[in-house]
């Protein structure tokens, strides 16, 4: 079975500490990669290359930190490693069925509006379909 | 002097037109690497990559799919390359201040809009902070 992944920096930390909660009220399991505690010195590359690791052994991550944008260029940095920046939950849906992104990258955003986006993403298997299937491995062909 | 690259897929076409004309009236030097033409089966991984060569050379790239995030992977695959997927102005900004973004990712959006955001993206300087320097660092660091 997949595993699912946080990660956050000193920018998303509140935000990932209360996405916790809320995955513990609906008995899912998670692998939170930190950060463990509230440090405004902590680097976000630093969260993002531990979720990666995991993320390359078939598990799927949510990154967050201030803008999303640091967290999205890290993480993409890694081979086999896809991630979608979003605003909204139809763009986390998108970035599944196009991209088969498997790491949602979000900015620091209220509680509620994350949940739906990470629930659409979970939820949104690939599409399948040939011409996005095409450009994964056109992406492929980049890492090698 | 550096360049401005312009990329977009079919869904980002029309938008990369509209600035060519904005630029044009600007006297604004670019480079346009494609699409050439309005093609519904072109694929914005092969644009990304053209602009990617240019960005490795120390140039600048705006690059344009339906929701930016397709191109932002693939353009962040290649090395030295850093690209921002931003929404507004103030997050292009943003990309440039705290992520020494060489690449800014937009979605197919109105041209007003666009237009701001790619401004606030050419006027930000890095703001060569040591904080993001070391983070930039550690994203070079998985590079090699």
């Amino acid at each position: 079975m997949t595993k699912l992944i946080l990660g956050a920096d000193h920018k998303g930390f509140k935000l990932k500490e209360k996405l916790k909660k809320v995955l513990d009220k609906q008995e899912i399991e998670y692998v939170d990669v930190g950060a463990k505690k509230l440090d405004p010195k902590d680097d976000y590359v630093d969260f993002a290359k531990k979720a990666a690791k995991h993320v390359q052994k078939g598990n799927y991550a949510v990154l967050i930190c201030g803008s999303g944008i640091g967290m999205s260029i890290a993480a993409n940095k890694h081979k086999g490693v896809y991630a979608a920046l979003v605003k909204d939950a139809k763009e986390a849906k998108l970035s599944r069925q196009h991209n088969n992104s498997n790491v949602l990258c979000i900015n620091n955003m209220p509680l509620a509006k994350a949940q739906k986006i990470v629930k659409a993403w979970v939820e949104t298997p690939f599409s399948n379909e040939p011409r996005h299937k095409r450009r994964i491995t056109k992406i492929k062909r980049i890492e090698k």
